[in-house]
């Protein structure tokens, strides 16, 4: 209900009634393309007649705040915007970005939303399903499926009551790490990179360090241990759970981007390398499917099963049920094991094109980092100029490209080549490539 | 991989494998219905040949532990299950259960699954807004919506910048929490029931009181005061702003159920009432749509904003984007509200004819506590059995019905009607009736 001040004279009832919506969409509180209430649904609410809230709207309309649309009623404008607090700047997104390679996304021609949208709506027939909360630990059917498919592809044994599902590896670490903090307090991560992560473990409390090997948790990515796609060795693997046993710490493998291995063979999970002592085992679909579906799961090792189960019905689920009971199906189907096939030879053929695009465009200036995994590639190149100045004007040119690191006289970018597409790859090095000469002369 | 100790003699290797995926099945590591590997990929991954394998498996067929399904391969039977430790009781459906009052579900015919398919098969046909990650804030349509629609019915003013979406309640504490932690210490609620959110604060270690006025947060849920329906008076929820003001406490207000006010007018919410100083409010859909359905939201009154957008980008969204899209539409073209008028309608009329029922099955031996507003009512009966036993007899007899409070010579039970249809009310509360008799006699 719409509280005014109904002043004694009603001359002037609709100027409270236009200062009132004015005051609204001054503050933000009603943004551009909002519909205001129906004149009749106004009148009724505010008890005043509808010929008053009629000359309201019309110089609300008058002063540019609304604006009319036939058959459908009065909109807000985008007027009042200027005005408004830069409140929520930091949420509009960037105009005119044509080549994106800071992009975490997927390449868009590789998913089938026709086929992803069958299962969903399979998924929703099952009326009976769908009218229930789904389960606490995650559909039982769906972690049947992951059971068996991380006992194929990363030599997990686990049973379905073993795994946890959640709607992000962060509401999985919301659950995990109140099971942690009465037996440890401290946590390493292998760089600051992962702040989602990190961020969880300092909300609870936890002190934070980085490759220190004593810390009481340590949080690896072995798939993914640099951005440019290095990962950890088998021989490496096996020195760290050796270590971690000894010291009785506890390892959480993010298997992130495990699937994306090219050049060699993937190496065994931490998780099946100890038999699962002492590790908890992250999965997740961001990558294979499309970052939108939120469904990740975690494998606990005994040790913290039991504590688990006792705090297991506090938690929802957070992961949407009908995405679960989609996913369950599209594996079982076999339809995941086909995608990263297809991911998996798409983005080994883009990292070779912009490669080769690279030496293209830049000749002998430029050296890059690639490992034998992921999606994306480390490029350094001469320039002098600062970070910021480069952002400023590579954006100013549509192209956005982070740096990773720097010295005096190089930036290294980070180029993630997954979502963008092949063509867009030659003019965006272009773009680079003539912003760099133009500072560096200037 | 899987490793096997393969003996010296070949003549047994047949066995081996049998073992192997006995004891998987034993363990439960393979539950009934999955799907062994077929035999070409199971012999080329133990490097044996498939003779071998279809040995083991027509050995493991013999012993009942699989079973082949022409044109489709082997599945795990249920033969084994019996023979499992009950470490997974706890998730087992108690199998006959034909009258549940326990459910949080929601009607079955109220609600239009074509139609909410449609609005998803149409989020899922926006590919580009699919193939990257949400706003962590939440999608920006959905929140202006939101910002609509709690202006329009709960009289609260708020930009959509002041929202924040998430997966469910739990998401949205958890996001919560670390923001209050420096500030405040100790939480109250109103009574030991909401375990899902009090587990949070304590998560976040947080001094956990109940009814507690010198608590410096204060979790209330004024629309669902007590499981049978009480909501709180304008007149208390003005002295509990004023109180929490002078003690500069924070107010969570939880709105749950508000939809669901049948017998007075829905009372205005309390962060409208304060203008949003010191109260956090928070809403869900789980009620009005399915419980499937996981998407959340809050607004954060102005002393919380600045401190959660430094932390904002921390944060992964944890709802499903797509379903985020579809309710966004689906409560612009008005049928949230339709939706609310329906089962409003709905729920009366069952918890009206639920009362008929008890009064002649009966007579004049019970007491209905029964509030204006939810879907539950109290029961209280005379009864001098233990509530153990009570549970015992009435689930043989397929009836769930929780015990709310106990006294030496009676039992409340606590009747959700919502999930249940209307048909099965009498032969529900007759199965009641019948086993507090035979109880008392024996």
């Amino acid at each position: 209900m719409i509280q005014l001040d109904k002043k004694e004279t009603t001359d002037h009832l609709y100027l409270e009634v236009y200062r009132y919506y004015r005051d609204l969409i001054q503050n933000g509180k009603m943004l551009p393309g909002s519909k205001m209430p129906s004149l009749r649904k106004c009148a009724q609410e505010l008890k005043l007649s509808r010929t008053t809230i009629e000359n309201a709207y019309l110089q609300l309309a008058a002063d540019g705040y609304i604006l009319a649309k036939a058959q459908s009623g009065y909109y807000v404008t985008e007027i009042s915007v200027h005005q408004r607090q830069k409140a929520s700047s930091r949420y509009s997104q960037s105009v005119n970005v044509r080549f994106d390679f800071s992009s975490a996304g997927v390449d868009r021609e590789s998913f089938r939303f026709d086929l992803w949208s069958r299962y969903i709506k399979s998924a929703l027939r099952q009326d009976q399903r769908m009218l229930t909360y789904g389960e606490v630990q995650g559909e039982p059917d769906l972690r049947q499926v992951l059971a068996d498919y991380i006992r194929h592809r990363r030599n997990i044994q686990c049973s379905p009551d073993d795994i946890v599902v959640g709607a992000s590896v962060q509401c999985l670490l919301q659950v995990l790490c109140p099971l942690l903090k009465s037996r440890y307090h401290s946590v390493s991560f292998p760089n600051p990179s992962f702040v989602q992560g990190s961020t969880i473990f300092q909300d609870f409390g936890f002190q934070l360090h980085y490759r220190d090997k004593n810390s009481q948790v340590i949080y690896v990515s072995p798939a993914h241990m640099t951005k440019w796609g290095e990962i950890m060795p088998v021989s490496r693997r096996l020195e760290l759970l050796e270590y971690a046993s000894q010291r009785e710490s506890l390892i959480i493998e993010d298997d992130y981007e495990n699937e994306f291995v090219y050049l060699q063979k993937p190496t065994p999970s931490l998780f099946g390398l100890s038999g699962g002592q002492n590790v908890v085992y992250i999965g997740s679909f961001s990558r294979l499917l499309l970052p939108s579906i939120r469904i990740s799961f975690m494998v606990l090792p005994p040790s913290l099963l039991d504590a688990y189960r006792k705090k297991a019905d506090f938690y929802n689920q957070t992961a949407s049920k009908a995405e679960q009971i989609a996913l369950c199906q599209f594996i079982r189907d076999g339809h995941l094991a086909s995608q990263t096939r297809k991911l998996k030879r798409l983005y080994a053929q883009k990292g070779k094109q912009l490669c080769q695009i690279l030496s293209t465009v830049f000749g002998k200036e430029y050296s890059i980092k690639m490992g034998p995994a992921g999606t994306s590639l480390a490029l350094t190149l001469p320039c002098v100029v600062s970070t910021d100045i480069v952002h400023k004007e590579t954006e100013k040119k549509g192209l956005r490209i982070p740096v990773l690191s720097e010295t005096a006289d190089t930036k290294t970018f980070l180029l993630s080549y997954s979502a963008m597409e092949v063509q867009d790859f030659l003019p965006a090095c272009h773009i680079l490539k003539e912003t760099l000469q133009s500072l560096s002369v200037s």
